[in-house]
């Protein structure tokens, strides 16, 4: 199904639908874009599980939404739910947030189970879950966003901006339109972005691929460009503000984030561009005291020294890749290739959360918006995933 | 012809040979690699001129030299040398080096003609500036070396290094063992090499393909990685120091070359790292007052969002590439794509020419490098070309 007429801006990324033939997830199959917008009806767990596993659905916000769809699905469909919850929670071993959408409604769904009312109502109460469970990050993106502009707004009063941002963070990892290409949407909105650079995003282009995707559906002035061209538009005074998301912030407030984050921190202190940070407060993980103590993932080298795995032009059959193998290196080549860096905080300008902006970026101040924060959502958005 | 089993270091990118059925410039194809050591043996000049064309033979101070012994087969030939020289010299239009070399040997060859030593003897004087040409360029990068060489070994005595580059600026661009990358095959010669880190050098990969080429041929210890990862290695102090050429030198002794360049002289800055520029003298441009009047050459957006002309893996006709076309970006996505990017002086440790070592870098040690470089071959690496 091709929705490139649609002229909404919203991406839906995933959704619950009640179909004639039945209840399905619904997704977008991000391994198809930008090539193509392709969407994969999930009607059982397995084919939801395989969608998961084939990273069609893939971002830490998102995966947990869509374990607990999965989960209201199964109980929908009148499955095995604790079975299916395991299922779903197994299905990316390092992907906290899906076992942790699986298991609350599963949860939900137990307790209406243990009060005698029924598989019914238990499997109407798994979706209520799982609809909380998207509304709650939707209206968590909502609330950074209007932070984040807010800021921006005293960084430029009134002015036009010229945005860099690296990844993507955007509608199709998150419930909502994203944290800092949330923030990002809300400035074109706003009629106030006068140009958005995308950092590709090497090895995985997420940049290319995902967020100049959404930013050419939502009209934005845009271009793409190599990791390593963001130098020439420091040095020529063309970014106003670099915004990021984050993997996971220590207590001191280092930022883990995706590669290649970090030089783009050192480049902004080098020229006096606010840098940006703007991730939920579930994001910080009080265990890790420092940056030192972040452990950063190293991928597989091929996804530097190869190209595989790409969707290809013209390619129809559900998921056919381009799997020719291009050798960007000699075979056998050794890489080195870490999935995150980590920026300190003397370098983040400002943290944007949906508990409102922490500027400096201190132990103290990180502290306290822990210690405001609710304790129910405190295990969403946490995770070192290469999303 | 594959060359995998010669334990010989050093990689003839280009050499003149008398062959028992007559003469030829026999060049490596660099559009081959890495993936097939693959030589093309050009026997007129139409057939070199299509070599350069398609980028089988690359690199301004090589390019010069193919034009050389270009003249010099026209010569051998009993060609017409002087269409012979103006169809190379025109073969790529911003290779001011290809124009020298061709123009040089032409007029080597036409002044014997006038003192009427006959074509025979015009042909040999050819081909003997031609080698000239060739002995010059690798002694230049002799003397680089052994300058080079010193200064690291000044800055940590007797230690092993880890090295850091960006693009290719090896045997594969010059007559010789190279600039940057040359003064670490010395430090690797030296047995002092802990390690070299390979900027793979979006977008059109020459450290992924080229250099890690070259450092694997050499046997070094090497990894190659994503631009942007090179952040993560001097946050965690494994860059001793960065090593890169250049491309052209204004008087102020600000720095063009490669993109990607500059934040790698950021972030060494940040991080008290040496930063050392490679370059012969003649890369000096002293029609440029600065940095600011380096026109930084924009190319198509095509390099960035989309993949094509990569040597694929099994491809067996010559000029075989993989055209298969694999979108990065949404289908027409603008990009943002300079060739280059400009370093400060103040950001250069050292520059490193064939006449010594300038440091601190500024405009008056420039203007006094100039002035004792030789005339004769004072345009032999200038120019702004895409290698």
């Amino acid at each position: 199904m091709r929705m490139a007429d649609e002229a909404e801006e919203s991406v839906p990324a995933l959704r619950y639908e009640e179909r004639p033939d039945g209840p399905a997830v619904v997704l977008l199959d991000q391994t198809r874009l930008p090539a193509e917008e392709v969407e994969l009806v999930c009607t059982d767990v397995p084919g939801l599980v395989g969608a998961i596993r084939s990273l069609a659905v893939r971002g830490a916000p998102l995966l947990g939404i869509a374990g607990g769809y999965g989960v209201a699905l199964a109980a929908a469909r009148g499955d095995d739910v604790a079975e299916a919850a395991g299922r779903l929670a197994q299905a990316r071993p390092t992907a906290v947030n899906l076992a942790y959408g699986a298991r609350r409604v599963e949860a939900a769904y137990e307790a209406v189970l243990r009060a005698g009312e029924g598989e019914a109502a238990a499997a109407v109460r798994a979706l209520e879950e799982a609809r909380a469970l998207h509304r709650e990050d939707a209206e968590a993106c909502a609330r950074m966003i209007g932070h984040g502009f807010a800021l921006l707004d005293e960084f430029a009063p009134g002015r036009s901006l010229r945005l860099l941002t690296h990844c993507n963070t955007g509608s199709l990892v998150t419930g909502g339109q994203g944290t800092a290409l949330g923030v990002v949407k809300e400035v074109h909105r706003a009629g106030r972005l006068r140009w958005l650079w995308v950092d590709e995003t090497r090895p995985l282009w997420q940049g290319a691929r995902l967020t100049a995707w959404e930013a050419s559906r939502a009209g934005m002035a845009y271009s793409v460009l190599a990791d390593s061209a963001a130098g020439s538009l420091f040095a020529a005074g063309e970014v106003d503000a670099v915004l990021v998301g984050a993997d996971r912030i220590a207590a001191d407030g280092s930022v883990a984030n995706k590669v290649g984050t970090y030089p783009l921190a050192v480049l902004a202190a080098h020229h006096g561009v606010p840098f940006v940070v703007v991730a939920p407060v579930t994001t910080v993980d009080p265990a890790t005291p420092s940056g030192a103590g972040i452990e950063v993932e190293q991928r597989p080298g091929g996804e530097v020294t190869e190209l595989t795995g790409l969707p290809s032009v013209g390619a129809r059959e559900p998921g056919a890749v381009g799997g020719a193998g291009f050798a960007l290196a000699p075979v056998g080549a050794p890489a080195y290739n870490p999935a995150f860096d980590v920026t300190p905080p003397e370098l983040v300008t400002a943290l944007v959360t949906e508990q409102g902006v922490l500027r400096p970026v201190t132990g103290e101040g990180i502290a306290e918006l822990c210690s405001t924060s609710r304790g129910e959502v405190s295990r969403s958005g946490n995770g070192m995933m290469n999303s």
